[in-house]
């Protein structure tokens, strides 16, 4: 890819020490701030305060909003609550709301304390929505416009909000009770008749969501609508807000990871890998391990129970692994299918006895493949076993397919993630429905053996 | 969410038997592409034809777009060469070549021969770039503007183009050979006095990307600089199309979901659950299945070399599926928190060291962890075993770990998909090193039982 700047930690301490602020925003003008973020995320807490004081707001704040949140978090503590309150006025109001919910207590009363009125409540009222609701994400910088207005007088109105609002190329008509009416793009301004009035030019079909609305559907209608930003209403029909695309794409992004962290019940949830301490993964990993190791004790009294047939013909230990492996395997396979087709929407829980029949089919010729060549394998090394070993496959991939298949349809319906439905949870459940049907089948087909050896 | 229109299948039947194409229109004027296809996806092919032919261009070509692109193939196939090519004609191009692509070699060829010179010339290009390009998703209705005109005539001229480009919103300014100069926004043109210059107002620090440049970076650029799109030139410096964030969402999704297929060792790739048959499913499924069954013959021999250890001290087997699964899911935590990160970016191949430190402190405290725990159940079930499952516990997590951690960088390293490392592999190969140590362990520590049972 292209990116001409050159921007380097060096030349913003070159810039530092010449101490020119009207020459340092000059150069620093056409560069985006997630650039100068990440040359300045190099310099030392003392530099990179003096850079952000320097420059010229609200880039500077843009800046800061750009660097990693734990680097604004240490800057804003460290600092004077009137000189971090300052600086967190010209945030965008996303962002912002973010950065405040990490500081530690007390620095988050002095600073919010130390901001201006309107600042504070935005603050405050943005902090009160859910997680994962779209409130907890929208951004209150939104450009409203009243219905009245003329196209040309709009443009003016746009042209004093722009540097504020996080875009103005969607722009919401609203009532004077706030009410949102319709929508006016910047496009359709530019093309319009200048004199029109707003309340015959704007597209009443307003596609919105209201603040407590699962932010995954602002993903979803997004996507569906092609757009670019989303209005946000309350229930009483306010605009409260706005979703901008790189807000979902953000959020598209920590669901993926979630679902992937979840399914391979590694417990971490959004929190990467970067972020996560020896301690903190230890205590996240081992909750699903130890849980899965009290499932297993139920493969291993599976086991315990068949001691007599096991002792009569030990080769059926040789094939334990294979067969259940291959339930869990074909069982991971199905639950991956579905857990993924359950997150984007593709299959819903009404779709379950469409699935069961599909995956029954699949799995029957998955299991009936699998017992040719196992029954190949068991020819050569243990030919006195085929005869449980064939059967017995058929039946594990059919198990195991069917409960990693089924899993996720049950966790949906009990409205909990389905991705709980992980693979090695799918494994664990394989493996004791995998020891039942090959050690059953083996003691019940080779009775024979087995009394001849002293047993039953 | 609040979606006010109501436009449903038996809505446009009647207005379809009304007959009344400019109430047609005036009715559909206001209502989103994609809530049209909705409702008009249940009409028959027939209806449906009537339909686009009725609603004005480019309107209809848009509906055309929202609709699935089985149902686009299946009547652009089933209609007239021209017809076909006169809906085509006015489709975005990004969704036009896509759709091209699916068309039967015949119907391809003729509707590309009854379209409009530079729209076939356009389909062909774009036909060019390999899948996962830049190339490949992007649009060529792009708006360029020349360095010298003015505010004003720029204004003029985004006026006569905004029908039939993908956004307006960011312009590109270029020379008289089509090469990209900068990049000038709608919101800059508002704020600027409309005497001044394209040359003198656009931003020369242009984020852009090569047509052959992996769609990934373009996912990851619109997120990091918060864009709506990015220009993608060719290896000359021309402007050749632009990357709208719409289309990242969705190559985003595909991405996550061939990668959660790929760790599922699902065969599918970016294929979704629906569009699968139960034959593909099966085809797709078997090959992973059977590479994991021959995997697994190892298992089998490792356990077929110990035979008679089995044989002395029965009670080993009954630990045997708890200890290996338990590697297979400390194995499959780890392969999935690298592939996720790997996936991301936020961990690169010159991490694995530092990476391997980390697993090493994790898995030695779960392992640890879980062999106090079965030493537990140990104690109350087969005592005489204790002294081998609790540090076999500790070497198998341990040996699981470190194998599902190290195998998404060897793949990496070997230029392959880290998530062919999958939960169902990491599985096997973590029960051939746990039936290796477990077993070996056992023979070694309990050689007095053995020999006392007329062994070794």
């Amino acid at each position: 890819m292209a990116m001409p700047h050159t921007l380097t930690t060096e030349i913003l301490i070159q810039m530092l020490r010449a101490g020119d602020e009207r020459a340092l925003n000059a150069a620093l003008e056409d560069i985006h701030p997630h650039d100068i973020a990440q040359a300045a995320a190099d310099l030392d807490d003392e530099s990179l305060w003096t850079l952000l004081q320097r420059i010229r707001p609200p880039l500077n704040a843009e800046v800061f909003s750009h660097l990693s949140i734990d680097r604004q978090v240490q800057l804003a503590e460290s600092r004077a609550p009137q000189d971090a309150a300052d600086l967190l006025e010209s945030m965008p109001s996303d962002d912002r709301v973010d950065l405040v919910q990490q500081l530690d207590e007390e620095s988050r009363e002095d600073i919010l304390g130390a901001m201006e009125e309107p600042q504070r409540r935005d603050v405050q009222r943005l902090s009160l929505y859910r997680q994962g609701t779209v409130g907890s994400v929208m951004s209150s910088d939104v450009a409203t416009l009243q219905a009245d207005l003329s196209v040309t007088a709009a443009l003016a109105r746009l042209r004093e909000m722009a540097a504020q609002k996080e875009t103005i190329y969607y722009n919401y008509v609203v009532d004077a009770d706030g009410r949102l009416l319709g929508i006016v793009s910047l496009r359709a301004l530019i093309l319009a008749d200048p004199a029109a009035r707003l309340r015959d030019l704007m597209n009443e079909e307003v596609v919105a969501l209201h603040v407590d609305d699962p932010v995954e559907d602002a993903a979803r209608l997004i996507r569906e609508y092609d757009l670019l930003a989303l209005p946000v209403i309350t229930a009483e029909g306010r605009l409260a807000g706005i979703v901008t695309v790189d807000d979902v794409l953000d959020v598209a992004e920590d669901e993926a990871t979630e679902d992937f962290h979840k399914f391979g019940a590694t417990g971490l949830g959004r929190i990467s890998l970067n972020e996560a301490t020896v301690g903190l993964l230890y205590r996240r990993r081992i909750v699903w391990l130890m849980v899965l190791v009290f499932v297993n004790i139920f493969s291993g009294a599976g086991i315990a129970a068949f001691e007599q047939t096991i002792q009569s013909v030990v080769a059926l230990v040789f094939f334990l692994p294979l067969l259940i492996d291959s339930g869990g395997n074909a069982g991971s396979q199905a639950a991956t299918l579905m857990v993924r087709a359950l997150a984007t929407g593709e299959v819903v829980l009404k779709d379950w006895a469409r699935m069961l029949g599909k995956e029954f089919g699949v799995a029957l010729a998955l299991g009936a493949t699998m017992a040719a060549g196992v029954s190949l394998i068991s020819a050569f090394r243990a030919p006195e076993v085929v005869v449980v070993v064939a059967p017995a496959m058929v039946l594990i991939v059919l198990a195991g397919s069917l409960i990693g298949m089924l899993l996720p349809f049950v966790l949906t319906r009990l409205r909990m993630d389905p991705a709980t439905a992980s693979g090695p949870l799918i494994t664990s459940l394989a493996d004791i429905s995998g020891v039942m049907i090959y050690l059953g089948l083996a003691t019940w087909l080779l009775r024979g053996q087995i009394s001849a050896a002293g047993g039953l």
